[in-house]
């Protein structure tokens, strides 16, 4: 993985993620953020495993974008002219790659396209030479398609929101996360667009920050009006009455509509539940995952102690202090008020309305 | 305000965060911990206000203790001979002191406690000459009276709890933030001496990461089963059932019940009351206010921006990024299960109880 400076750090905006340019594909280094803006260019599927896996991409959408793409770099390494054993490397790839974060199902969901779009080409009567461009075409259809669904995102959450609204949001939901756009911010940036203000709070999301690194860090760059709090003063602020949304993204909506995002994410919903005020989750279909029943069975990431005691450069836990750190919560689909994906706004029973946005 | 390495660099336990000696004042410097473990030393109520506002003692109690001995500090500047213009000169540097943390009501509590003795004194036959020493031996005895009440509510506490539970705690109200014992730890501590095993999940804090730094710090130098958490992983854990009660501190207690403490307090008393856990709060009666009505009319002081934007000594939020930085939060009453006296236990109706403790 080499360090390239950004030809980005003097463009207003937006930040885009995940790049594919001269062969090889490149991310901006979200663990970076906001000090330095830094894309980095990775050229095999190791690469790309290891910048998921330690968070130089994150964010269910994008890493499934930076997934696709390594597929392709993958795809580079056969050399050979037999279209079975190619689709056979191609399936090793994909497994490999999808050990790199446990619990997006994105992930699983863009190696399954490439897999499938592998598949498809093995089947076909075309030469083996023109296969890594048609991967490289799926993975840019990923990415192309992405844009597309956040903006629809965007367009049915919108009449939930009204202007001088105080909308409170976790971890990063956002254009870093996605192609662009982002899901939780899709809402928030047709609101700018539109002219309709709205007063976004960001959590900082401890361990890792994103919401201070990130979400405040996008949301300032396109000039919306956003705070920073941490954590545990979301209550606080919903109790003055500064909040009359929440809205956040997922890594994954089980079946009955329990959904897994950020840990904090369930402790936001029971406040929100407590003060009256709606919790929204933004997600694509993709994240929906009609396979996994419920929220119990949808396995919980549990990350380093370092990122507790030790994450921003200096040690602020004592030596040899026992440590839980999860990455991720389950929300109870009895807290959510609402899913709004590409297709519209699906509400509670879950089970029933979900499984319908697939029919 | 010098720096002095500490004589308790290699003993065991406890700390004691407020010691004086040597015609001083030495306070623990509780940012620097749990990484260093640093004695000051100061000779002006100056320094004192210095050091209280800047969190080198922290604690109600504690605070209330430095700030008593800022008061005999502050009465060796007086070389003249006149009771009356002593008196004046002991209120004004009391009056200084109450302005260096507005939440405290201990600090207000021990410094009437001060203008009183020094009244006492001023009205006495007694010489001139033996002030400074009887305002010294009022502030030793704040402190012991301190050691005494920690013990006795943690008594008090001690039947709430049984083997084997498991006991979220926020921010630090123990032995560090007091004499000794701590108030929300003082059962832990008496728990752990009786060889009752309690589990003790101690919430990071932000932003000043008290929980991270002192509670986990000090109950592991104990020796007691603790684990750190996020703020926002308080939720998860009570939804796991590894939680039967929350107990915190507190820095003052309305009339009616309602309790002002470390920003996340209020969240974490929504969430017990959600999954049903007991909320307990801890504190001595010099912390329960009859004179303020009620929480809402408690000030709530708001700390600088950088303590969130750049706490971890490294710059974790975009620059000029919004900041709200609330340093408490106001749990009403309704939330409170009990709270923990050294008078015993208080239950709601608050009004009618808290008065009674105090008749």
């Amino acid at each position: 993985m080499s360090i390239q400076e950004s030809t980005q750090k003097d463009r207003y905006q937006p930040l885009i993620s995940v790049v594919w340019e001269e062969d090889s594909l490149k991310l901006l280094d979200q663990r970076l953020l906001p000090e330095n803006i830094i894309m980095r260019k990775l050229v095999t599927p190791e690469e790309v495993w290891e910048a998921i896996h330690a968070m130089v991409v994150r964010g269910a959408p994008a890493i499934g974008i930076a997934a696709a793409y390594g597929v392709v770099l993958g795809a580079k390494r056969y050399a050979g002219a037999d279209k079975l054993e190619w689709l056979q490397h191609i399936h090793k790839v994909c497994a490999y790659l999808a050990t790199s974060r446990p619990t997006a199902v994105n992930l699983f969901w863009a190696l399954d396209r490439m897999k499938e779009k592998a598949s498809r080409l093995a089947a076909s009567e075309d030469g083996i030479a023109g296969f890594p461009d048609a991967l490289l075409a799926e993975a840019a259809s990923i990415q192309a398609e992405d844009e597309d669904v956040c903006r629809r995102i965007g367009e049915h959450a919108l009449p939930l929101f009204s202007d001088g609204m105080g909308v409170l949001t976790h971890c990063n939901a956002g254009g870093l996360a996605t192609a662009k756009y982002g899901t939780a911010t899709a809402p928030m940036y047709l609101a700018h667009e539109k002219g309709m203000k709205l007063k976004v709070f960001a959590d900082e999301t401890r361990p890792v920050l994103q919401g201070a690194r990130l979400t405040a860090f996008e949301l300032q760059q396109a000039g919306i009006d956003v705070t920073l709090l941490c954590d545990n003063m979301a209550g606080m602020v919903m109790s003055k009455g500064w909040v009359q949304a929440v809205i956040v993204g997922t890594d994954r909506v089980a079946a009955n509509g329990d959904v897994a995002n950020k840990i904090g994410t369930y402790s936001l919903a029971v406040l929100a539940k407590a003060h009256g005020i709606p919790f929204y989750v933004a997600c694509p279909l993709s994240t929906i995952d009609l396979n996994t029943e419920s929220g119990d069975l949808i396995p919980i990431e549990e990350r380093p102690e370092h990122e507790i005691t030790e994450g921003f450069g200096k040690r602020t836990a004592p030596n040899g202090i026992k440590v839980y750190n999860p990455a991720f919560d389950v929300t109870p689909n009895e807290y959510v008020t609402a899913i709004i994906t590409e297709k519209g706004i699906v509400r509670a029973p879950y089970r029933e309305h979900l499984a319908a946005l697939f029919r």
